[in-house]
Formats: C-alpha cells, structure tokens, sequence
C-alpha cells in the first residue's frame, strides 16, 4: 500500500479518521455478511486482491465490526476437473454434479479456496477460522433437482456455530457445501448462501464483493449505475428484465435478505481497493446499495 | 451392527451397563485425543470401519467424554498426486514437498477425508466440526528441513479454539496442517500433531487407532503383544530397536505425551470394531498401554 | 454381580453399550422421578435390593441422566410404632395420625429409611443427599381431614431447592413429609409426592419401582400385562374397577403426571434386579407405561 | 415477646438499631457456627427457648449474617432408648453404640430434633435445610475406639454443600452424623462436630450455647466469670483442671478454632433469651469469648 | 448520640432489634429514593443533621436496603449570587436561570452541597458516589419555559448507571441537574426528580425529607397531621387548596410515583432525628404515607 | 471540522483508515489516561479546544480504547476566588488552601469544569460519568504540609469504581480532589493524580495534553524537542535542570508510571487539534514519548 504519509496533512488524516466515527459506532458489534467471489482470486492479481480483502476485514473486525465470509469457487473447480480429466456434463443448460464432482468441489472449496483465504486474514493475527456447511450440520440442504446430482439448496441455518466463533472474537469463513440428515454433502450456489447465513444471524448488512459496478440501469452504460434502490424497485427491475443472467442470485438474496430483517444489501464492484472499507466507514458508496423500503 | 437383544439375557445385559459405571465416571468431562489413520479409510470395508468409528465417538461423547479426532491421508495424497500426474520426488528417502503438493496434500486432508469424517460423525447429530491447524492460527510449524521443501514440524499447539468448541459439546476433527506467522502453510505427520495437542490440552488419554495388534516383543510373533508398559521401558525398546520403522512417531508421541501430563497413551488395533469403546469402556485392552511409569 | 467378562465376547459387549447410545443421548440432562417402595427394604434380600438400586441410581446419573429419589415406609413405621406400644386407630379404614405418631413417622422416615437410601449410594461417591418436604419449605401440605390427624395433601411443590442441588450434581433422596404455614408437619403418602414432584420439576418420567409386575388387564393372571397405555385408557381401566385397591394412588400420580407434561409414568416390577435401569436404557420393558396419548 | 413500643422513645429507638450499625456491616456475609444444645430443648420452656433462637437465626440471616446451626441430642436419644427397651452397655466409662443404639441416635438426632429446629425456623419463611453430615458425604467420620462400637470423630469436612447452600440463601441445620468411604454412620460429638465445620468454611465466629454462664475462674462463684481469654490462656486453664468435665470439648473446639482461622468462639448461656443475638450486635457479652490471642 | 446502654436492659433491646425483623426482610433488596432538602444543609445544626441522615442511609444499606440520595439547594444557590453580585430576575414570579445563574447552580448543587453529602456517608466507608443527571446523559432535560432561561424539566430518566452503581453496593447523591440532547444542562426542581427517578428504577419507596411535619388537615393546627391517604384522597386535598403552596411539587410527585408502580411515598419531618430510620424499621410513621390505593 | 472528502481520494482515504490498523488493534481494551489542562478552557477558542478533545476520547472509545480524563482548573479557580473577594495567602511561594479555598476550587473543578467536559463528550452520546476522587473514596489523600491546609498528596487509588464504570463502556471523568478517612477534602495536583490513576489501573499510556510542545533540549529553541527518550535520560535531565519550573509535576508523573507498569507516558501540544488522536493512531508523534527503558 502507498503510503499516504508524506502527501496528507495531519489535520486531514485526523479529520478523516474523526469521520469514519459514525460509522464505526453504529456498527460495531453488527455483524456483516460479506460474499468473496472466486473471480476474485483467478487472475494476475489474484494475490494482491485476496491480501487488500483479508486487510478490509481484519480492520472491520478491528473496530469491533463482526465480519462473515462466504465464497465460491467455481471456476477453480472447473480447472481441477478438466486437469482430473473429468469431462462436464449438462442438463438443460445446468451442470450434473456426480459424486466425483462433488468431491472435486469439495477439495477445492474446502481444501484450497478456503484454506488461501484464512491463510491470507491470519497473516494478521489468529483470527479466521474456515469451515464448511457440514460443520455442526450448521446449513442442511436438500437436492434442488435429482436428475442434477448433488446440487443442493438451503433448507436450514443454524447460526449457533457461527454465533459462538463470533463471540470468541474470530472470522467466520464459510465453503458453500450443506449436507441433508443422511450426512449426504451438496455443493449450494455461493451466493444464495451468503444471503441465507445473513439472514439467520440477523446481520446488519450483506455485501457482495463482484467483478461489475453493481446494477446498471443500462447495461452497456456504466453511468447508468444505481446508487441506492429499494427492494420493491429492484423486483421491478428482475421483473423488466434489466436485471438478468448472473445477477439473479445475488439480487434475489438481496431481495431475500433485507425482506427478513437484513437493513441493507450491497452489490460492489471487488476490484476497487478496499471497495467493502469505504463502503462501510465513508459516506461515498461504490455500487448499488439495496433497503428494504 | 448384530442385534444383542436375542441372545443376551436381561440380568447379563444390566451387568454389562453396569461395569462400564467405573470407567464412564473416570473420564467424564476428560478429553481424549484419537488419531484415526488414514490406512483405515483405504480399503474394501472403509465404509464400515468409518461408520463404527463414528459410533464410538459418538457413544463416548454421549456419556461426558470429550473426544478430539486427528486423521492423516498419506495413500489417498499419493492417489491424487498420481492423478494429477504429479510424479514424487525424494530426497534422502523422504519425499519433497513443494507448493503444488502441499496444495494437493491440503486438498484431500482438508477438502476430502476431514469432511468424510465430519459427515460419518453428523449422521447421528450436528456434533463434528472440521478444523485445520490454520484455523485460528492454533497449530504453529515450522518447516522440518528446507531441502524437503513444506514438511513441518510443531512448534506450539494454541488449546483455546479446540477447548471453546468442546465447551459447546463439539467435537473437533483435525486435519494436520500447520502454519507459520508468515501465513506459510506446511503438511505435519499426524501421529506428531495427535501427541501435541493432547499434550497442548491436557489430555486424560491418546490413542492410536492403527492398522497393527500394538507393540510386539517380537515383530515376527503376534503372540509377544506387550499389554502394557511404562515411558522408560518403551524407550529402552525403541533404542534396542525392537520399535522401529512406522511405529516411531507413534512411540515418539507416546513417550512425550504421558511424560508431559497425559495419564495413558495407546497403540490399539483399529481393525477390531469399536476397538476405541472396548478400550475405554471394558477392563479388557486391545492393543499396548503406555503408562508414564 | 456375576461378571458378564468371561461369557460375552467383545463384539456383543460393544453392542450392547453401543445400544444404549439413542437413550443415553434422549434422556442426558433429563431428571427422572423414581419412588422406591418401602417393601422394597422389608425382606430378606432387603441389603441386596437397596444395592442394587444405589448403582442403578449411580450408573444413570454417570450418564448424566438427573434421578430424584423419593420413597415411603409404611411397614417399618408400623414395626417401631408397635415396639413403642402404640396401638394403632383407624377411623373409616384409615390409620388416624395423632403427634406421636406423627413424630414415629418422622423418624423411621428422615432418619431411618432415607438415611440407609443416602448411604447406599454414598458408598459410589458423595452423591446423595437426603431431604424432607420440611427443607426450605419445598412441599406445602394441607391436613387431608381434621379427624385424620397429620395426614397430609401435597398443597405445592417448590422446585428450587431440588434443582440447585441437581445443578450441583447431587442426588435428591425425599422422605414425605411436608409442612404447612405454621410450620406443622403432615405424614404425605409417597406415591402422590412422587408425582407432585415429577410435575413441578417437569420430570422427563415418573417410574414406580412396585412389588408387582405392572398393571394386569386380569388381575389374576401375569400373562395379562398391559405394556403401554395411554391416560385415557388407563382412566377407563380405573373406572370400569380393573386398576384398583392399592394401585390407585400410582395410577393417580401416573395419570396426572402425564396430563401436566411428564412424558411417560411406569410402573416398574422393583424386584428384578436393575429394573430402573434396563427400563430407561434399553428397548425392552419391564412393566407399563403410561404416555399422555 | 414483650412489646417495647410504649416503653421506648423513638430516639432511644433508633439509638438502638444505629448502634448496631458497625456490628451488623463487619458481619455481613460472614457465616457463623452456632452449637445448639440438646439440653436447651429438654425442658418446661423447650418450645419457648426454640422459637426464640429461631428468631435470632432469621434476624442474623435477615441482616446478611450467614448462620449454620449444629446441634447434638444426648438427653433424647436416652429417652427412646429407654422405651424402646434398650440397655445402655458402658466401657470404660463411656457409652457403646451398637447398630442399634446407632440407629436410634440417629433416628432421634435426624428425624426429630433436626427436623424440630427446622420447623421453628421455617415458621418465619422457607429458609432452613436439614442435614446429616452423611448428605453428600460431607462429614467423613472414622471410630473413635472399635471397642465403643459407631463412636465417631471427624476426619474431614468437606464444605461444597453448606457453602451452596448457604450461597442460596439458605441456613444449614447439621444433625451430628458422619460416616465413612464404606458407608458405615457414626455418631460424633456434636461440639467437635460445631468446631470442625466452622474451620472448614472459613467461619467468623464459633458459638456454643450451653446452660452455663460461660467460664469460671472459681466453678462454685459465677462472679469469677472470664469475658474475655486468648487461646494461650484458655489452654492454661484446661492444665490447671480449672476448666474440665462437661466444658472439654467445647474449650478444646474453641481451641482449635481459634487456631485455625476462625476469629472468636464464644460460650454463651443460652438460657439468656436472644443471646445469639446480643452477642453477636451488642457491644455486651453474655458470656466468655476465646480469641487467637 | 447518647448511648442507649446504661438506660435500655438486655431484654428490650433485643426486642427492638427483633422487631425490625419483618421491616428489614420486606425491603432488604429494595431501592429507595430518599430526597434530602437543601433547608436541612442550612442552620445551626446543618452538620448533626447531614451526620445523622448519613448515618441512617449507612445502616439501611447495612441491611440490605438499596437507598439513592436526591438533593436539592436553593437557599445555598441564592447565596452564592448574592455573594458574586448577581441580581435575581424574576418573571410571573419565578426566577428567571440564565447561563451564568445556571453556572452558579451546578456548582453550588454539583459541587459543593453533592460533595459535602457525600463526604458525610463516606466517613463510615467508601459507600457513596456523587451523580449529575449529566452523567451518563442519564437524566434528559427540556426547557420548561424559554422566557425562565435554563430552568427544565425531566423528559427522561435512563435507569441505568444508577441500577450499574446500586449493583455495585454503592449510594448514588444526585444533583438535580439534567441535558438535552445538545449538551445543554438545566436546574430542574428537586422533588421532580425524586419522583421520577423512584419511578424508572422501580423504587419501593419515594421518602421526602422536609422541614414540616406532613400534610395536615388544617394547616394551622400541627394535631390535624394525615397520616396515611390514598392517591385519590391526596388529589382531593389538592384540588380543594388543603394542600398547596411549597407542598405542590411533592405532592405532585408523590401522587405520579405511586401511581406508576412505587409502593409508597412519604412526606416526613427531617427534622426529627433518624425519621428515615424510624419510618423504615418501625411501625410508628412520623409524618404522611400516600399509598396506590 | 473541514471536509476531507474532496479533497483525498478513496485510495488514500482508505490507505490513511488502513493504516490504523497496527494501533487499534493494540490498544484496542487498553485503557489510556489523558490528562487534559485547566490552560485548555481558558482562552478564546475554549469551546473548540474542547469540543474537538470530546471528539478524539469518543473516536477512541468508538475503537475500543479505554479513555479515562483526568483534568485540573488552577486558572479558573482563582476567577472565581478574586470575584468573591478572597485574597490569596502564600506560605514559600505556595498558596495556602483553607477551608474556604478549597469549597471554591472543589465547585469550580467538580461542579464547572468537570460538568463542561462531561457535557462536551455526551453531544455524541451518554458515554462520559464526571468523578471525584471523593466518589466511593477512590482517591485518599493527606496533607502535603499543615501549614498549607488542604492541599493533599495522593496516598492511594483504588481502582475499582473507574474499573466498574469502563467495563459499563463508560468514560471517567476525574476531577482531582481526594479525602482522607475523617472525610476531610483535599485538592491535588492534577498531574499526580493522572499518573497515580495510570498506575494503579495498570493503563497502557499516560498523556498530558499541554500548552508546551514537550520536553525541549534547549528550552529557548523549539526546535530541540526530544521526541522520545527512556525514564533514566528523563531523570538525568531533570537532574541537571533541563527539565524544571512547570514541567517537574508531569516528569515526575511519567517516571513513576513508566517505571510502574504503564507503558509509555506523553507530553503532548494540546493546540494541536486532534493531537491525542494523531499520537495515538499514526506513527508521527506530536511531542515527548517516555519510554520505561
């Protein structure tokens, strides 16, 4: 990070330290479900994102703010199948999840994606602790078709385990695997996840770290960004079909999320620098922010 | 598991639940650390000696013992390695770890046979959590000798995460990777990680579930099985050399751990169903006790 | 007891207390009412009986089960009354309680009987402790009917002293005798406290330890055991006269424990050897049930 | 109890209760032994001398103070024996208790005077327990002298269930009774009894209330009372054989209480009405007090 | 204080202290509000009367009673303007509180006549804590009239310091000083605050310490003193002129009190020495009792 | 304060905020002792002095730093002293207290000073609890010297009311009078009470917010400011005159406390703005650091 050392003013950083207090008070203790997408980490600067990630959360847990991570994976996934020589097969345009698969999602969820990110927090101190939605059977799933495997929806979240890391002062980092009362695992779409986990422990807010600028009037105009909607608007968008394609899950746990008690959902754009830090300590937003009303 | 209605009367029946009376109040609320191997998830009935395991575990958590589960994988890494078309490199007999096979190594601990535990465990309830020793920091390593690249040994196991998760009625199950300050993860020898974290938490017992009768006066003779013996004694053994081989890092723990506050340490047959229950519960013993004197 | 070691082999032995897992797990932290009869500690194998029971108590309790004990003594206050040369009045068939006698009751019961049932266990550790209706005021009583004498109703039962000591991991023994505002004592029949008890401290079950097989559809023949019926059909059994004589206030206590959040009353064949602990541990019964439906 | 209302003026009144201002805070929350004797309950006033130490019980317990009351029953246990036909069997000068003498000890000790004590307590609110030192084995007892028979003395106290039940708010009636690692009750002196536990929890103060004026110089002249003498002094006395017969065990308690961190014992005329009470929030003695030094 | 001793035998006064009984049982625990007039702080006998009333808030402390002190002070406030120069306005006949006046109050009330009250209790331990409503913003302020400046009145009354400081066995003296949101402070009327203070920590009794003898029938004739009423009976004398004048705050005060939730309030004459103590532990009153009903 | 938002940008925004990190994170639970001069509130720009003070204790505090003020007011107490016409005594250069002084300056500092500061902080939230070291003794004090009346020298600090009011999340306010056992008052030196508070609360820093800007090699040239130095270079500057006049009270404050556990002692330019805040979370210091070595 440059230092901002030489080129402000002690007046100006006191004064932007001084701002960040409202935001701080009203926060801290507030726990804050934050979705860390796996584009995120497969690219050239998959190293510096993940470390400015691992950063914003250690401060927001710093000041008391009670962070949640929640990641996917799937384009990783998708690399260690094709090297296993394991070729994707598609129903209705859908991607059938084998057992195999699903111990390849598993491995790489599990074992890899999650172990980098917790890897990359307790460089600052012991705080994260990763764990799966088999742990404590804490999201039990069910299987959203038969004909497609292992594809799992959330039936349930008991936030107990959760709750009990949190008060113990560590960082939740969460692979999006449930598993049904037989003990069999599904793989469940991240994103869905986060919204799910937000809800169960009555988080303040739900923030999904992307790779857009958030949701756009018009898609081919990135000036068409909306700063702020309410959840009523934004159905109205789906509903127009403005908001389409990959964006669907993360608005309908956006929608989901602040319709139970969630004060507000955000659609960022993660490749911003500290984009979740400003959105939370600044009055200056980087995206689209949803309210429930 | 065969029905024992029919064929054992009531009085016998009682009798049995009544000796374990001793034994169960001895080690309520003691923790007892079982290192599970890997060789027992590797082969034709590994279904069933997991889902006995898992029964044991959750016998002995049910009557106040506080069971702690650390598992290697050595033959399922190699398995994947070779899919992977990774070919192994030794140095001086022992096999070299780089980034790509300690990559690989945490994948299948982590992602894999950790959550193939964890899962047998929850089919009777959400009781297991998977740990690594990244989470929280609580395994600190360092690395055996640079030249083998990430082998690592212990250098400090932190008891208060495995300590507040049983305090919640959990029951941990440790994948052996450890981490150094720098975030650098490294692969450890599980029968080591077992040893220090009972010693790191106090542990009323360690047990070794193996795929062996225990320890044999003579290799050759199964019939030389040693039922019990004192620190000094298995360490006269080990420098006469009748341990030697596999059983070192097992007789190592064993010695460090009942010389460091662990009240017995034991080397059972994990073939014999529920050989963990047996050993804990009944006078009888199943394989070799060492005792600190 | 006869060991059970040289005639079961280690896989039945494992069976048998892998079994009792689902009843451990159901019934842990859950407190459970049994009276012990007087008649139990009348005969012969008086000792024996008190014995047996004591570990039954201990085992179950090991186990984290939370037994209450209440008990009776109607025969071995007779036996001292008449050492005294106090000739018994009854009044309409029921023995009228004048001070003496009252002050007899006591002492056969608080300092007698309970006094050997503490011992009893105590012999396993120092578990219980013995209590009257009297201490901290936990059983209010009402005089029955003036011309009666100290023959008591149960007015109230106050949960708290039973609770701590059970928090503090101790074994309530509860002689029946209850006291009312001005601080006169009532001789309470101990089948009635038993389940003013079980009701006031929401008792998962009320277990009559009798010197009958159970209830009998056919008082006449034993084959004609009722294994489980409901209130409902045990009000009819009582109505239609074939429950009757000395059962009633058990079936009383049972009906009304049930109907006020018990979940099962039993009535118990106390002599069989561990029959408290084969009824709350394994499948089979050993007498009746009552279920609230 | 002789209103003082129309006697007293209101400043004299109120003179009264802030005098006992600095008595009242260096004693709250300091629990205080008291012997009551079972000499005090054998006579034309029994009722009346009970109900008036009840109330000085609930006034000290009222103001913070935390009494445990202890009391023993000689004269009483005489009397059943005598009806019951028993002939006292005496070696060596002392009384052998047979099983049966032991029964009867503690039949009059536990389930009459005990349970007398608590009734009168009660009257004011549910605040006395009843125990034996059997209960939770607290009182561990050895004989005295096979040759006596159940003749008990202390080997240990164990103070877990007064300190808990004291901690509830309650006060602890001890009946004189212990017993040993096999089950076997004694009978135990009930002075020495007063001492041990006032040394085990820690006590304030010591008090034995006896029919006497408290120590004499001149035993024939009760104007040679001693107010005041420190451990050294009251041991120079019992050499002398100025103090001796009926007072040894309760001079040798105070003793030894004096000696072992309780901060005054006191032998009172419990015959004065209320002299707990004087005692202890009045500057007057009535009696004398042995001191550490 | 005279001593009581030479004049009282041994009998009475323990009948005094065992009269107290019920009065120390019923309120051990209880908070009570006791406003102390700043007319007793300003004679002759200012330092027997803060002793005395020091003294007695100790000893219902002592026993267990929870008592919070609020105080008042005009006559110190007009002597200090008087002494600085500053001329009283007056406006409809109420004094008019500009900033420098509001100054002189806070420091007069805050800093000189809250310390010296503290003090007083101090000198018998470290019991007492002085309080502004500013502390903690814990009592919330507005302007009653903005032509009388600085003169408010309590909007609010958060509970909770003074519930924190009350747990911690301390004595919170109030200054009647309170804020409004923006940091603004006002004088408001002493007995106002009382009251409203015993209403939001649920207080047991409201006492005012005043120098009259309570309400009386008829004001010229001290015989005609009530000395119980009820809430309605007390709203009747108002509106019919038997009360009024200086009495208004207080009755005002007393009626709001009772009717939301305090058990009684009480208008005594603080110049009899000990009236709080007697008014509490006895059961001769010595002035007025308003009562719900 | 200006706005910093047009003027930085988010990168830098966020650089500055995630520089702060290292330093909340260490003091985060640390308590901070700030010593805030009388000079302070007395010029033109008093109310922004203060206003921007009460900003930085509620930023720390908002971060989970334990501000405790501690606070003087020699210029305001001689105001008031001339306006009520008392002429000052001085005995060798130091100003006599009698009994009227020491009213004066205890409501200037407890009733004005104290009750600004209090008011400042509570703008942005009921945090701050004004205190004397009167309130529940926590301060005792004795006489420096009879011939100067009362003005005392700290002889103790108990710490726990301020440890209880900073575990409620609150911030002491502390004016320095103190009392010795007759409760008699006593003004102290604001300095010695801040360092004697910082020690006996085991705080992390000790901070003198001043009109110097710190300790000054050569006391003619700003330049020479010594930015850091240890306890013994400290001592050896006072020795040789360096350091004297004004500043001995502070020096001898920062040596006590460094060489009694407190980790670092300040002596800050207090007309910096947010010069607390600057010191503490950004590396540039504004004045004097003592180190303990």
């Amino acid at each position: 990070m440059t230092s901002s050392r030489t080129t402000v003013d002690p007046k100006t950083r006191a004064g932007i330290l001084a701002e960040a207090i409202p935001f701080i008070r009203r926060f801290a203790g507030c726990s804050i479900v934050i979705k860390f997408g796996g584009n995120a980490l497969d690219g050239a600067d998959e190293a510096t994102a993940l470390s400015s990630f691992a950063q914003d959360i250690v401060l927001l847990r710093s000041v008391g703010i009670l962070p949640i991570v929640v990641h996917g994976g799937g384009p990783q996934i998708g690399v260690l199948m094709e090297r296993l020589g394991k070729v994707p097969e598609f129903r209705d345009g859908l991607r059938v999840t084998d057992a195999e698969t699903l111990d390849i999602a598993r491995m790489v969820l599990v074992g890899k994606i999650n172990r980098d990110i917790v890897g990359a927090i307790n460089v600052h101190g012991p705080l994260a602790v990763g764990l799966s939605g088999e742990d404590a059977g804490f999201i039990t799933a069910a299987a959203r078709n038969p004909s497609l495997g292992f594809v799992g929806d959330v039936t349930a979240v008991d936030p107990t385990l959760i709750a009990n890391l949190i008060a113990q002062g560590l960082v939740p980092v969460v692979a999006t695997i449930g598993s049904d009362a037989s003990g069999q695992a599904y793989n469940i779409n991240a994103d869905t996840v986060a919204g799910a986990i937000a809800e169960a422990i009555d988080s303040e807010k739900l923030i999904f770290l992307t790779d857009v600028v958030g949701i756009l009037r018009d898609r081919s105009d990135i000036a068409s960004l909306i700063q702020r909607l309410s959840a009523d608007e934004l159905e109205g968008l789906i509903r127009e079909g403005i908001v389409g394609d990959g964006m669907i899950p993360k608005a309908a746990a956006c929608l989901s999320a602040v319709r139970n008690g969630v004060k507000g959902a955000h659609i960022l754009d993660g490749r911003i620098t500290h984009a979740a830090l400003l959105e939370i300590l600044t009055e200056e937003g980087v995206g689209t922010m949803v309210t429930p009303k």
